[in-house]
């Protein structure tokens, strides 16, 4: 059979033969990017669908709107100001099929083959081999504990005039950082300067675990003139409520909202009605504060003991910035006392011991740095934890 | 903003004027695509999430498998099995969000730009679109009362050697045609014969009236050596049970399948969880049989009483074929006694006289035949359907 040519551009996920090992009875995983199924708000969820389906059931069962649920979408429109992003009209967001879909639409909407886009070097896997599907060459841009290096990041702009920049400013997977508020504006201000796209993936925002971060760049923006105009911001109930209801949203500029849209149509025609009315209930009920309160105290612990048994058990052979939200620790080996110092080769020797993570490499588009990995502190207890971390030295 | 290459080979649709009209007060539309909302069966739909939530809300809630539920795949490997279509294994199977994306899967998978695909002409406006925004070239194959005319189909597959043929064989959209089970064994020899990837899209093959209709390509693909492998089939529970839930699926040969999923992953991840656990415990409880049997008797009601209206209102006028399932009515001006033969020209005027009806030239990728229409029996009542008729008799 002869497929499409823009399948010569992907290739199946490295990380995929790793996950198969999973399943070995015993193994602790650390390995998913994934929310913990046992603080899904069940109950809350229930009601929420009962209420849809007795005030609205046509709305919830029929065809709606390609831009999405309006009572939804004018849902996303306040949990958007509560978070400080202010003048987020219904309008100017779409719902997507879990924020995967929004990265999906860019792709189609926006590049053709031969782009260039620039993302974090590392960055979301999926988004790498999503937008490679549409023919875009990606450009990695450096980072450190504090995010993006703007920087550099500027003087790639200036280089190769990407076509949009994609970044995840707020506890990035698989980096966990946090951009700093300097270098949120400098990033608004390069966007201005170089009249360049910025896409902001903020599906972690609502996870931190003291103080709150700073504004979103969507928050920002009101601060840096002209750069609403160059900013798409992504949303996702992922992993703050449920993946599985696959609802996210995308607020971008009207002319690329209306593309974007055009695009949907023929995806998948709309987001599921069903899983839109229940969220729209479930936001309207104003569960949403206690659930995030919730789950920000049981991920905080989590890092906390992932962070303190990393010390202990691996000492200086480790190197990493304690997160201050999201769902994941980024290391890396330093190879200290000649311990291991590939992740891929860690990886190996971890599961044979009982314990799973995905080493960094797969997360860059390129010059991989193979001392690192990711680990993910969501869906393990503490107790759990601690037991995994100390295979984890034992594997070292 | 530049947007990619690719959204120059579409254009919004040219109905979506009409559909801005049809808010207007006292409009009886024909119009709609879609099923009455009136038939849902809400307290089954409650019932079946109810109990994915108790049972497994972790199934439910979660990140899932891209190629969809399992239980879900085994209701639905067991629904074919029922409709006469054998040996479809749940694994033979992937859970699409509404078969729109089971069409744009197609897409992504196999349109590299420039390569053809054989469509029936008129065809699903969505496909025309979809198919066009990766690049295809597409050809018309030309149909009659009994579907698409299977020595033309032959000649333009010889003639083009297209990527696939893609055909709605069973109450097309829309045509309403039903393809003769002559046809059908016609259509998988030719498919044998010249190594051609056929695409079946069933979306209303149990919406019939009588007697079931002949086997789908896909059931009758056991009596036509080599043909299963060069064969696809999309169905959905958009217009039997809910298009708010968007699940369909996609069946199709391992190796088609393997890459679907892979280009599935990086478009939306997989289907609501949610939704489909939701349809898995419907079609578990065995609900469906009856949910059929009362929606083929209130369509069949319908579709009666607008084609003995067409007769009496219009008569010579219009030329059509007694539909045998589905939605639709398509009908031809005749343009007798001087009357108005434009279809275009005639929707305005229908309009005025307050009733609504697509105009069939924008489901022609090529080549439209403008004296046509298609009139929907599937949202207005008997009532509203014989008030409907007059006015259109009115407005000729």
């Amino acid at each position: 059979m002869a497929f499409a040519d823009r399948l010569n551009h992907v290739e199946t996920s490295a990380i995929r033969e790793l996950f198969k090992l999973l399943g070995k009875p015993g193994i602790i995983s650390f390995a998913g990017g994934f929310p913990d199924s046992a603080m899904f708000d069940v109950g809350g969820i229930r009601e929420a669908t009962s209420r849809a389906l007795a005030e609205e059931p046509g709305g919830a069962l029929q065809y709606g709107a390609t831009e999405g649920y309006q009572p939804l979408r004018e849902q996303l429109s306040a949990f958007m100001a509560a978070k400080g992003a202010q003048g987020v009209a219904p309008d100017n967001l779409i719902v997507t099929t879990g924020s995967q879909q929004a990265l999906d639409l860019l792709g189609k909407t926006l590049i053709s083959p031969g782009d260039k886009v620039i993302v974090e070097g590392p960055t979301f896997l999926a988004t790498i081999q999503c937008f490679r599907l549409y023919g875009a060459e990606l450009i990695s841009a450096p980072i450190d504990g504090q995010g993006v290096k703007t920087d550099a990041l500027e003087a790639l702009i200036a280089e190769h005039k990407p076509k949009f920049v994609y970044l995840i400013p707020t506890f990035g997977n698989p980096s966990g950082a946090l951009l700093s508020a300097e270098r949120r504006k400098a990033v608004l201000e390069m966007a201005v300067r170089h009249q360049t796209l910025i896409v902001e993936d903020d599906p972690y925002g609502d996870l931190y675990f003291g103080d709150a971060p700073p504004p979103s760049l969507l928050g920002l923006s009101a601060s840096v003139p002209g750069s609403r105009e160059l900013l798409v911001h992504c949303g996702s109930l992922s992993k703050v409520l449920s993946p599985g209801l696959r609802v996210g949203w995308m607020i971008a500029p009207p002319e690329l909202l209306a593309k974007a849209t055009m695009c949907k149509q023929f995806s998948d025609a709309h987001t599921s009605t069903f899983a839109q009315a229940t969220a729209a209930q479930y936001l309207k009920a104003g569960r949403m504060p206690a659930t995030l309160a919730h789950v920000r105290q049981v991920y905080a612990e989590r890092a906390q003991a992932m962070g303190d048994a990393l010390r202990r058990e691996l000492g200086d052979a480790i190197d990493f910035v304690p997160p201050q939200g999201g769902l994941f620790i980024w290391a890396r080996l330093t190879g200290a006392g000649g311990k291991v110092a590939d992740g891929n080769v860690f990886a190996k020797r971890a599961i044979d011991k009982g314990v799973a993570f995905v080493p960094g490499t797969p997360f860059y588009c390129a010059h991989p740095d193979h001392a690192t990995l990711r680990l993910s502190f969501a869906t393990a207890d503490v107790d759990k934890i601690r037991e995994g971390v100390a295979r984890l030295g034992q594997a070292l």
